[in-house]
């Protein structure tokens, strides 16, 4: 493997799930995988989760990492092509990129969508300036459009948690105050995609997700009906992709309670706004496994960072 | 030991400072107690002396590191139960906790007082809220009442320094132009309840700290007397704690001098902002203890950790 | 060697280039010299290049790395002598160079010159405060006045792509919108003042640099003269020095470009401003050496800490 870039760098998810699992029952058992190897994470938006897992993902398979936040600590990044740079940015993508990967084996980076422009969001150009101008392996510690290393540590949380073999999945929109970006939900569908289950999307009308990616999952508008019976509910805010980044709905009846969950396990990919995105009984409950999901986000760089690796030892 | 949040969690100070006495004369010791062991240092605050003398303790012990500023890097926590979280809180102490423990061994944290609330800075929401909702061991690197690793270091250093079994020591508060903490008083007032020591504090009448710590501690409001045939003299700031965070007092007559000092040594946890709270004639004499001081900050980090450590392995 | 602060601090230019070449073809090869030594790398300015390629040099020596952010995360620091700090700073360089000399083996340090008062930049007072009231090596990542590490791995790229021995090495002074300081290009030019070249400076009058270190290098005012028969021109703009810190000329004439190169080799430190500086079709060229002058930078910082670690390991 060369870049993870999107779920779809998955050759095999049921493997990568196991061989996932085999890390978390003992995450040192590499160690000697990535010696000399250098992984440097950069940063161009915060970061809890992704920034300590990948990091501890890295140091489990003896790799040195760099951290760096590109935004306070380096230079505003210019992506055009042919730009005359007399303006706010310091630095090309071209000679960011090329550097960069002269100074480490693999990079990991994290950049959001603007949610003002979808043109250069869908571009993704910070991933896909990296990914054209760098000769290194590529992680997507979420990007515009894709948040994978979440989505795989999803499956791995769903394969550990599962009692059927092809349960009854929900991804339910839920109201924000703030503008989101699809990439946890995008990945979500995709993972989702590739597995055996019953998956349904709900939300409001207008918050389609971009087709191109929802392809034909179905989408249920009336929440209720589409709770009904599930096993897993994924719940997720996100902006409208239509109406590109408007926030034109914050109807609080769309937050998940126990009531509305039954039985179901409860998933979210955190950070998450308690009481408004879903209820506190939901999340203090024992059918609340976003603790777990966090957990697996190391396992999920974890295996990542290991194929990548074992790519590079056979070049 | 599970945790280190305040000066009661030393069992036995002066076993401590002999095992740090020892660290010191060899820093590289014991590098295989921590190996395979992260420690995540999170600053919800400025620091130097802490970010340095931590990470370094961390790695004489052989642990790996992951340096994090939770304020600009992560997301702004809630603390409150039950909240809406429709403002700008994006994120729940019971998740962030949770989360953390899971990437770490041990945690760390900064959270100074905001001295703007005292209800809320006496219930330590940060240190407190991980407190609650982690699983692994805290080290307090700093929080609203107290500073136990720098009361630690001073310990060290005054066995280091002192020529006399009881020596006369005095905490004198001294004039600053912004509202400080009481953290570092509060725990250095706690340290030498536990020593054998002639202990006094001087400082203006209404800048009392609180009374359950400075307890039946001497205080003399005439710094002149309270300082004569002091063997130790600590300098610090703090606000006033009874007209809460305010900065009443800022008569330069309390600053120290080489003519007050006298023959006794002197301390301060630094920074500290020189010919304000201590004339340049201090720092620069051989009387000042203050980079020792800091020196120090290692080796009490380091004993901390060990003795952390030491516990993780016996589980 | 003790520190390296300037380029006068390399004893023998040939003979690091040589070992830096080694160090480039084998960069593990003295992994055991920097083993349970610790540096710290202090940024009183942003920094992608020093801050990723001198990390990567200390590990590929074995060294651990403490990366600190100074003026984001830690105290606004005093500089003057007798100051009454009852103002903006908190902390003395005094106290500050003591402090940091005790957690770490080696210090690098990065500060930028204010390009507003002259006299304080040539003074140095970051770099040359620590060097006053430290006790360990420093190393320059780039001071007021020198990039000495840019300029060693300028040396290192020259070396390896001259093609006779006594090349024509042209600095030519390039338009930009802001102000930026003369460290590059004076580090530049001492370190041409050591090689066997033919070397000429061209820059619009007024924009001469400090007289005491271009000394009596030619400078050549009208840029297409200076460029024939060039082999290596490396561009760099410098805001005025006589009318210090001025921007008295964004003439786009002074731009690189294919034509004015011809068959030369082309240079610069990197960030650099395409279509302003230099135009996009020499960057993109093959004659353009900037990516493997970055590259070098790892080799020149990892000869640099070997040479102080090996002194330090002798005393």
């Amino acid at each position: 493997m060369k870049n993870y870039l999107s779920i779809s760098d998955i050759d095999n998810l049921s493997e990568w799930v196991k061989e996932a699992q085999k890390l978390k029952a003992n995450p040192k058992a590499d160690k000697k995988l990535g010696a000399d190897k250098t992984i440097c994470l950069l940063f161009f938006n915060n970061s809890l989760r992704t920034r300590l897992s990948t990091q501890k993902a890295a140091m489990n398979l003896g790799m040195e990492v760099m951290v760096m936040n590109f935004g306070n600590e380096g230079w505003a990044l210019e992506y055009g092509d042919g730009t005359i740079m007399n303006q706010n940015t310091s630095e090309h993508i071209k000679e960011a990129a090329q550097v960069v990967s002269q100074f480490c084996d693999i990079v990991a980076i994290r950049a959001f969508a603007s949610l003002t422009d979808k043109e250069q969001d869908e571009a993704e150009v910070v991933l896909n300036g990296f990914k054209k101008y760098t000769s290194i392996p590529i992680v997507n510690m979420e990007s515009s459009v894709g948040h994978p290393l979440q989505a795989l540590a999803d499956a791995i949380t769903m394969e550990e948690q599962k009692t059927k073999v092809k349960p009854k999945v929900v991804l339910s929109w839920a109201p924000h105050p703030k503008a989101l970006p699809h990439a946890v939900a995008n990945s979500f569908v995709e993972m989702m995609q590739l597995q055996e289950a019953d998956f349904v999307i709900t939300h409001p009308e207008g918050y389609e997700l971009n087709e191109a990616i929802s392809k034909n999952t179905t989408i249920e508008y009336d929440q209720k009906k589409a709770l009904e019976n599930a096993d897993f509910v994924y719940v997720k805010n996100w902006s409208s992709y239509t109406d590109y980044g408007n926030v034109s709905n914050q109807d609080s009846n769309w937050m998940m309670t126990m009531e509305k969950l039954g039985s179901a396990k409860f998933m979210h990919c955190l950070p998450v706004r308690r009481n408004v995105v879903v209820e506190d009984a939901v999340l203090d409950s024992e059918q609340s496994l976003v603790i777990e999901q966090a957990n697996n986000r190391t396992y999920a760089a974890q295996i990542v960072l290991k194929k990548i690796l074992e790519s590079l030892s056979k070049r």
